[in-house]
């Protein structure tokens, strides 16, 4: 084979942190008619609004299947505008997310640059960084409750420092950055000229106060959010997503569009049109579910002797801290699977900081969840005993 | 602003050959109101195929809205392996062919390395080089025929040489590799060790005889090969398309997948299954369609005096050579949108070695194609008076 790139051989290296070889297990027992309990994934189980797929099958049957503006089409970005409180010119459409967030640390970061992310971090990330070359700087989250801790991100701040990424609500922690934390990043940023890159696709999944949002309380000029459908709205097989960024960075970012994604499926934004004045209401009990299967697996887990939990401030997981049980969280997940058939992620997939701590993932039905508790709880037993 | 990263320097600093700004003044004209003739751009003004609609709403109303494998779905893999006669192991589905040739180009170069592109080559090309970092060695196509010219590109190869991007049929030229040249560029890339990256989103469109396709007659192991439906299959906003590569590097390019693109929608790709497994015949007045029109054009431009044109091997235009006439390029298609409300592209849009031509496109009906004709008529009398 003749050479590859640099980026190609960062990927043979491997870019995850950790291993996806216990999901993938879970996935292929399942498949093999395993009654698998799956607690893994943040893909919703709930259907998609009918006027969103009724939008979408109209937008077929009128011959919505042509090119579309690489930055998307105007309907869209405007109705992202509207939902974001942004201005038309600062929304970028994206297949998603994931490239959002690509396209986003793409802009600002490269070869011998360091992004600040925390640990832990949505596994993906990893991955975004070897694509550009920067060099991850991670920062441990508070080792108490899994919060953001901004002083150690000031700390971490070097000379090649170019952004700082994180999730809020986060993945997997559901800590949420506060309007002290933003005012803290905003001077941080200023100061050592930074970007503030906020992946923000649990926004609409807030359970102790409401969304506070990085365009309005973040550093002015300097912040980049990242928005989707996927998780808001139940559409992650629509691969629609956004990212919202100042004016003259979007130029060079429409380059990047130009050469990576060639637009975004017109029938596809038509949905998304649809999704965004659809009134909240229409999504109302989809997203109080989530609280309420929160706070299901907190009082189950806290009811078991070992395992702490804590309600999250947002986000579609709660975190179990097994540390006082057993701190191989690996090796707790993969007795889980083996023996009670549950799967779960644990916590050093994302990163050493959530070490000792189990992902449950909140999308199965309030039964599963039930279910899925109990069985944790005789592992723990056994464990204890 | 803080600062941008380098790749975000190369966009600002414009990756694109030519200006789309006279297509642009004519999509805002017709926009506007006027009866504008667009000849610019290769989107198909057929509708998909009702089946391909149907299987789409169908995927839809089955719940398949959901998160995909970033390599693709194990079924639309398996259909593109067929049609393409390719192992399914080296087949990427991805969101159309921009992002293909985009993540082949990322996998095999960077900066400091060079990509031979034909000179016109299709317009995109360089944001891709952008992207990347890599510089573009352009090799320009013969001047007499705007064939392949396999030896000027064997000249052109430095030790910093990574790969040789074509795209056959070619957009814009119309010329094909034949047997030949692959066995020319197969000795050439073994003996330099390079890539040969072929973008074939216009192998169904042949007009002088069968598809020479790379996956078959390319060097093995050192071949990628691009491909889409939104041609062959008139589904260009489906977003859909594929590259197909050497295992060892389908890898690294699904480390990218993971963190550039997450994934195809899972109805989108059963939308191709349904495209793909149709019979051909499905698709065939639809592809005999641009022959016809080729051969329209090609009879109509050679009955004016100063304009010359041959029936291309492939693909969706057709090159009129105005060198004799008046070798602006840019400045024919001014007037003759201005004057005679018809958009063509200028060939040099494409690279300089289109210059003095004006880039059809076949997509619109017959009837739009030989009114356009007729006023191209009339404007090469008056400059020729």
């Amino acid at each position: 084979m003749p050479p590859i790139s640099s980026q190609a051989r960062r990927f043979v290296a491997g870019g995850q942190t950790g291993t996806y070889a216990l999901n993938d297990e879970a996935v292929a027992r399942l498949r093999a008619g395993e009654p698998i309990l799956m607690l893994t994934l943040g893909d919703p189980q709930t259907a998609p609004h009918p006027a969103i797929i009724a939008a979408t099958n109209a937008a077929l049957a009128q011959g919505r299947t042509h090119y579309s503006p690489v930055t998307g089409e105007p309907e869209f970005r405007a109705a992202v505008a509207v939902s974001e409180g942004a201005d038309v010119d600062n929304v970028v459409v994206m297949p998603g997310a994931q490239a959002a967030g690509f396209a986003a640390i793409s802009a600002v970061a490269g070869p011998g640059d360091e992004v600040i992310l925390s640990d832990p971090h949505y596994a993906t990330y990893p991955a975004i960084l070897a694509a550009t070359g920067a060099t991850a700087r991670l920062v441990p989250v508070r080792e108490t409750d899994l919060g953001f801790d901004v002083a150690a991100i000031a700390a971490a701040v070097t000379a090649r420092t170019r952004a700082i990424f994180l999730t809020s609500p986060s993945n997997p922690t559901g800590a949420a950055l506060s309007i002290d934390d933003f005012a803290r990043l905003a001077a941080l940023c200023e100061r050592h000229d930074l970007w503030l890159v906020v992946d923000e696709v649990y926004r609409h999944f807030r359970y102790d106060g409401p969304h506070i949002g990085a365009w309005v309380h973040g550093p002015p000029g300097r912040t980049i959010v990242l928005g989707s459908l996927s998780k808001s709205h139940a559409m992650p097989g629509f691969r629609l997503g956004w990212l919202i960024a100042p004016e003259p960075l979007v130029g060079a970012i429409a380059g990047l569009c130009s050469a990576a994604y060639f637009g975004v499926s017109q029938f596809v934004q038509d949905a998304g049109v649809a999704a965004l004045t659809l009134p909240e209401a229409a999504f109302a009990d989809y997203r109080r579910g989530f609280a309420s299967r929160a706070a299901l697996v907190v009082e189950r887990a806290n009811a078991i002797t070992g395992i702490l939990a804590r309600m999250p401030a947002g986000g579609m997981f709660v975190m179990l801290d097994i540390r006082s049980l057993m701190p191989d969280d690996h090796g707790f997940a993969t007795r889980l699977l083996r023996e009670h058939l549950v799967a779960v992620n644990p916590g050093s997939l994302f990163g050493s900081g959530a070490a000792g701590h189990l992902r449950i993932s909140l999308t199965p039905d309030a039964g599963v969840l039930d279910e899925a508790m109990q069985r944790i709880g005789r592992l723990a037993a056994a464990i204890s005993s």
